[in-house]
């Protein structure tokens, strides 16, 4: 398997049907073939070569797609840059896999000196954007110039891509996957019918860098048909793209969801032509499945569940899966590319309904982390990837995860689970967002500690949040001790930094895990 | 890729559904799968391990299905039968690849004698048909007092089968496909959307020994749902099977479709439920997709093309492209998981609209062909199988196959294909069944030769041949002389073997393909 097989064959079978529009700009698949080929002719002579990594640090744009087809052709390794990092973690990812050419658009110009200072090994900038090339940076059709080289057909297990995450729970780890590892996941999502449909049109509002959408953008090159792209997501955007061109699927989180639900030209737009929502991150709410139906009736919604490590896709639930109250509380069951148990802390699988650890294997699972052999086996555990998700199983094999495993609490010997002691905070109407960790308790072992934000102009007892919380969940799950912050600390993808709050109670050999 | 994950997600997720239904024998997902890891204890007691073979000679059961997956659980190989076969074929193949443990039912008992008389690697027989086990044969049964063992978890590239080929073409050679190759193909032919449907229930009515079938169940193992089968086809026991189980789809060749939309009983059937038939071999004819049409229109028509050596599936027509009065006469386009171009001698690609030899690459691509390094290299060039089938493509990837390279004449320096020159020849009255071929020619280099079975009372001039054909297709192709024969040579699968016509007129040394 080898991710330029579907270019090949929509240049063979739809040469003339658009493979990317982004605003005026429209190539068909032939053209995007033959770019592509030039393109990697252009890094060819920048030194680009079998194995060799290529960084991109950009919005969404139809460049995107030509950058990642051209560096696999000469056999090279991408590196989509998390967009939403500072200089200081761009420039630490780049340097950590030696990423010799990076492109970056005019967002991000002023990143680059920072970068560029900061990770040496950076070579080649090359220009992404629309406008002129700045001083120092290639302008992108410079690399058109260089003629055309021949598909060096990597694939297999061949290194594809470095995907750095790592945000919320500590140092940034490169990802290595393979392709092998990006094809299974799309072929075996788009097996259940569920996930991208043969020639449709698929819209990227998501950021292309994370895996999520590339996994989209995977299944739609394989089963043909184009890619609508915007750089980035806005409710008006999308809808503009959906009502000029008639896209038909897209892959968004929730929050996405709801902005575009929630905005007032919704209710004017044409958007018959778009049929079926792939989302991730987190279950959709009841409350925003509901708008959905009302505003997009004719909109089918599948969640996809995993995490890069699993290229990305290890469950899936389907449309008629969400008509279900308490299915749709899931995230589904395991997709035909993937097998899915629930572990205890020795690995043995937990009876139905126990929670564990969720672990996943199958030929999706990644290479390992790219220079971290004992992170990788730390992680991956004869072939079984650990995913640090706690979950549990139902009869029919559907999964419901309940929290991070770092982010249970064990209390007094029972399993207390900081998501669902978060739910029952935040119904408070004194609190504006709350976190819940466990701190250390002679008593109890860990007991459970609630750091609340607060509405302006209220304010909030424990006693009060203790009656509060023991009304909707047992007793020795509500706060023993709360905390009144200004402001949580945040990850830059706007995930709560636990280990932050963490740090405060617990000194670093008192908790291995962080 | 490992061909038992499937089961394990459906052990996970329907365990109470049924997984095989067979007469009036049914085991729920459950129940397989504990079955399967019992069996598998059995073989193992009998000395199978990783890399071992096990051959069966059956028809299609529930056991079949049992014995694929008890052996892929230990690690070992399938070599399943071609039940056509004669004694001396059967016993050749399981010697060649060394199977030490065959699988027999009641049809096929009166071979084990001259079998194992000719292939002493045959250490132990298990009865896998419905009576008493006979003498010097195990009871299917007795496999299941082994207690169980734990899956092997073979996959990848580790040999998963060795099936046997060549009927028409020379000594059988064994096929070896890996665990990936096999895969790979049912996930790429379930992404279409056209090939099995997550759910369904799959009737097994083709032989469970050839690729064919094995795709289709192997879809159906996938994505979930149940297998129906029964012995082998006719069409009562197909009506049967669908009526009464609910069948939604099956693997059929035309012949079979031609038998089951002709049959008396089908009129009175209830098949509302059966809505896909997957066929191969060879496109639909008009009149045949006509009384499908009549008699089933609700029945949703995928032919795919492919070869053994291609795990099998390399294209797919889909049921909108049989509306297309000239699509439907190709056999489709790449499906997903696979690439294709047609070539010339040298491996070069030809203009599209040109004929040439179908040549394919794809992770689905044969591991080579067992104990035959020359014949491997040969077929499998840079990871492109040749198929040795000419065909055409045009400008939307669509390909037709015109003629077997092999049966190509090149006569007064024009390709002249041999089926196109058989379907004029076979529309005159007085011709049963003919067979076209190229014979030596001082004046041509080839020049065409029929050879004729003709309608009982009749007679044939070579000029009446040439008048009738010249009526239909260019002159240069009608046939220069003519050979009336009793009967045509045909292999047990039922072509005809013109290797055998073409002795008569050329030395060995005369051409190199036969």
């Amino acid at each position: 398997m080898y991710l330029t097989q579907s270019l090949h064959r929509n240049v063979q079978q739809t040469p003339g049907l658009p493979a990317t529009i982004f605003g005026n700009r429209v190539f068909t698949w032939a053209e995007s073939g033959e770019r592509v080929a030039r393109i990697a002719s252009g890094l060819k002579d920048l030194g680009i070569g079998k194995g060799d990594r290529v960084g991109i640090l950009s919005l969404n744009s139809d460049r995107y797609h030509e950058v990642l087809l051209a560096t696999w052709w000469l056999g090279g390794v991408v590196n989509p840059v998390n967009v939403r990092w500072s200089a200081a973690e761009i420039a630490y990812s780049l340097e950590d896999c030696d990423t010799s050419v990076l492109f970056v658009d005019d967002s991000f110009l002023a990143l680059v000196e920072p970068i560029t200072a900061a990770a040496p090994c950076v070579k080649t900038l090359v220009h992404c954007g629309d406008g002129e090339a700045p001083q120092g940076v290639l302008a992108y059709d410079s690399l058109l110039d260089h003629g055309s080289v021949e598909d060096a057909h990597a694939g297999g297990d061949d290194l594809a891509g470095i995907f750095y995450t790592g945000g919320t729970t500590g140092f940034p780890k490169g990802v290595m996957l393979s392709h092998t590892n990006m094809v299974v996941s799309a072929l075996g999502s788009c097996a259940t019918g569920d996930f991208v449909k043969p020639g449709g049109s698929l819209l990227h509002a998501a950021p292309m860098f994370h895996l999520a959408d590339l996994a989209a953008w995977n299944g739609r090159n394989l089963l043909g048909g184009t890619h609508v792209i915007i750089p980035s997501f806005t409710p008006a955007g999308v809808i503009e793209a959906i009502t000029k061109h008639g896209c038909t699927d897209a892959l968004l989180v929730p929050t996405m969801i709801q902005m575009l639900v929630d905005s007032p030209d919704i209710k004017e737009a044409d958007l018959s032509s778009f049929d079926q929502i792939v989302y991730g991150a987190s279950p959709i709410s009841e409350g925003l499945l509901e708008r959905v139906t009302r505003v997009l009736p004719h909109v089918r919604l599948t969640q996809a569940y995993g995490m890069t490590e699993l290229s990305p896709v290890a469950t899936m639930l389907g449309p008629d899966e969400h008509t279900d109250p308490v299915l749709r509380t899931s995230c589904g069951r395991a997709a035909p590319h993937s097998e899915l148990k629930i572990v205890d802390v020795d690995g043995v699988e937990v009876p139905r309904g126990q929670v564990g650890e969720i672990t996943v294997t199958g030929a999706h699972v990644m290479l390992g982390y790219w220079n971290k052999p004992a992170e990788t086996e730390a992680a991956v555990i004869d072939g079984w990837m650990r995913t640090g998700d706690g979950g549990r199983m139902d009869e029919n094999g559907y999964v419901f995860i309940v929290d991070r495993i770092k982010d249970m609490i064990v209390s007094g010997g029972e399993n207390v689970y900081s998501a669902e002691v978060e739910n029952a905070v935040t119904t408070h109407p004194a609190v504006a967002s709350c976190a819940v960790i466990g701190v250390p308790s002679a008593e109890y072992g860990e007991s459970v500690h609630a750091v609340v934000v607060l509405q302006p102009g209220t304010a909030l007892t424990l006693e009060e949040l203790r009656e509060h919380v023991k009304e909707r969940i047992a007793g020795y799950k509500a706060p023993r001790s709360l905390e009144v912050v200004e402001a949580l600390p945040l990850s830059g993808a706007g995930k709560v930094l636990k280990r932050e709050l963490r740090k405060q109670h617990w000194d670093d050999t008192d908790r291995a895990v962080n």
